[in-house]
C-alpha cells in the first residue's frame, strides 16, 4: 500500500513516526529516542523522513518545531480548530511543521506542542462533543494537558506537570527507594492509589502528603509495594482537582496510553466523572489526516 | 576552654559537630559531607568523635539513630518534651544517641529526627511560648518541620518536602534551565516570589502552577531571571498553607538557615502572621545542652 501521509509526533524525548494509507489506517508506525533534546542532526533526519515518504506529504509535530527543535513556528493562539491550526502550519524544506498552541492569558498562560494533532483528531473520529461546549478532554502524561472544547475549537488549556513531577521524586528524592518498587498491582495497591486520589480531592496539601507516604510504610500502616501507587494516587488527584477546576461536565474523554487513561479513570470516577479512553495514537494518526487534508496535502 | 559537651546534628547529608561549653556558648563548629547516606565508617567516627570529646559527653542527634544510621533508636511518639524525650536517649558505646519523634496518627503519621532538639532549645531560649497553647513553630527546609506545641510538649507536627521536590525540579525536569539561573534578589524577583506565594494560598494546584511558570516566561510576562524566585514562591506558599493548616496563630516563631527563615517569613506575612526567626544552630546547642543537663550528663 502507498502511503498518503508520513506524520511524525516528534517531542522531547521521543519521536514516534506513522505511516498513513489513504484511508487514514496504520500501515507501520515506528519510535526511537531520537527525540529533540537528542539533538539529532534535524536535515539528515528529515531527509531520510522525507525519503521514506517518496511522493506523500510529510507532517512534523511536537516539540520539532519550538526553539529548541529545528524550526521554530509560531503558536497558533487559542481558541483555535482545525482551519486555524492548518493555517499556522509551515513548510519547512519537504515538510509541513504544524505550530504549538498558546493559552495567552495574563493569571494563566499555557501551551502545548503535539498534543493540538490528537485533540483534532479525536474531533474528527467524534470522540469529542460536537456542541458548543464548554466540554473538557484529558491528555494524561509527563505533562498533563486538560482541554476546554466547544465548537470544533480548543479553547483554552491547562499543563499538570504530573509525570514529571513523579519522574523527578523517582529519581531524587526521600521516596526514591518506595517509587522503585515494580508496579504490580493488586487490591492493595489500588486501595492505595485511591485513599491517595481521595485525599488530594479533599486536602490540597501535594508536598506535605508525600512525606505522609513514607511515615505511613515506616509505621506499618502501607505496606511499601503499595506505596508508589498511593504517590500515584495523590499525584492524579491533585492533576485532576486542578485539571477539572470549576468546569462542571459529567463526561471527561481521555486521550493516551491505555494504561495511564485507566488510572485517571479510576481517579475521575471518585471525582464522579464518566470517562471514555481513545488511544493516543490513533488520535494522532486522525489528526495529522485531518490537517494534511485541510491543506489539500492528502485527499 | 574545656567543652562541656559535644553535640553532633548527624543528617541524612551533613553532619554537623559543635564544641559546647559550661555556659552553653559553642567552643567551635564543624561541618561536613559525612551525612549516614555517605556510609562513613560509623564506629571509627564514633571514636574520633569521643577522643575530640575527651572527659565531655557525646551527643549524637539526627539520622545517625534511624535504621540507616549507626544504631537504632526507637521513635518516642509524641507529645513529648525534654523529659520524655531524655528518657528515650540511648547510651551506644561513648555516645548517648537522642530519638526521634513519631507524631502515631492514622490519618497523617509523621516523623522527625534532628528537629527536636532544635524545638527543645527553642523552648529553652524562651523562644516558644510557654503556656498552654496551641502554639506553631516553623523549621524550614528540604522537609520542613511544622510543631503545634503547649504546656513545653512537641503534641502533633508535619513534614513537607518543600525543600526536596526544589531539589528535584531544579535536577531534573522542564524547568531545569530556568532554576539553574543565579538567585539574585531584586525587586523582580521578590514579586515574583511572593505572587508565587499568593497563589498558592488562594488556589491548591501546585503541579498546574508550576508549568505555567514557564509559560509566563515563554510569553514575556515574567523575567527568566525572576522565574526561580515564583518557584520557590509557589513551594514555600503550598508549604505555609498545610503547615498553618486550621491553627489559628497570630505570630510564628521560624528556626533555622536566615535567607530561607526570611523566605518564609516574608510569605507568612501575605498570610497575615507575624515572625520571629531563631538560628538554626544556636537552637541546636541550647537543645542539646537541655538534654545533657536533664541526663545528668552535663552541669
Amino acid at each position: 500500500m502507498h502511503p498518503a501521509l508520513v506524520a511524525v509526533d516528534w517531542g522531547s524525548t521521543h519521536r514516534r513516526c506513522f505511516v498513513i494509507a489513504a484511508d487514514g489506517s496504520m500501515i507501520s508506525r515506528t519510535t526511537d529516542a531520537l527525540g529533540v533534546l537528542a539533538a539529532p542532526d534535524f536535515e539528515a533526519e528529515v531527509a531520510r523522513l522525507d525519503e521514506m515518504a517518496g511522493p506523500a506529504p510529510l507532517l512534523l509535530a511536537g516539540m520539532i518545531g519550538s526553539s529548541q527543535g529545528w524550526r521554530e513556528v509560531p503558536y497558533v493562539t487559542a481558541p483555535a480548530g482545525l482551519p486555524e491550526i492548518a493555517a499556522g502550519c509551515v513548510q519547512a524544506g519537504p515538510a509541513w511543521i504544524v505550530p504549538g498552541l498558546l493559552h495567552d492569558d495574563d493569571a494563566r498562560p499555557d501551551m502545548m506542542r503535539g498534543e493540538e494533532v490528537q485533540i483534532l483528531g479525536a474531533m474528527a473520529l467524534g470522540f469529542i462533543a460536537e456542541g458548543a461546549g464548554p466540554d473538557l478532554v484529558c491528555l494524561p502524561g509527563t505533562h498533563s494537558k486538560w482541554a476546554e472544547t466547544g465548537n470544533a475549537r480548543i479553547r483554552r488549556f491547562r499543563t499538570v506537570m504530573t509525570g514529571e513531577i513523579l519522574a523527578a521524586l523517582k529519581a531524587h528524592s526521600i521516596l526514591s527507594d518506595l517509587l522503585a518498587a515494580p508496579a504490580e498491582e493488586t487490591a492493595d495497591t489500588e486501595a492505595a492509589f485511591l485513599a491517595g486520589v481521595d485525599h488530594m480531592l479533599e486536602a490540597a496539601d501535594l508536598t506535605a502528603e508525600l512525606f505522609t507516604v513514607r511515615a505511613r510504610v515506616l509505621t506499618g500502616r502501607l505496606d511499601a509495594a503499595a506505596a508508589a501507587a498511593q504517590v500515584s494516587g495523590l499525584l492524579i488527584g491533585a492533576d485532576i482537582r486542578a485539571g477539572l477546576g470549576r468546569l462542571r461536565t459529567d463526561v471527561v474523554p481521555l486521550i493516551g496510553d491505555a494504561a495511564l487513561c485507566n488510572r485517571f479513570a479510576l481517579a475521575l470516577a471518585r471525582a464522579g466523572r464518566e470517562t471514555s479512553i481513545l488511544d493516543g495514537e490513533t488520535a494522532f494518526v486522525a489528526g495529522a489526516m485531518a490537517l494534511a487534508r485541510h491543506l489539500e496535502l492528502a485527499e
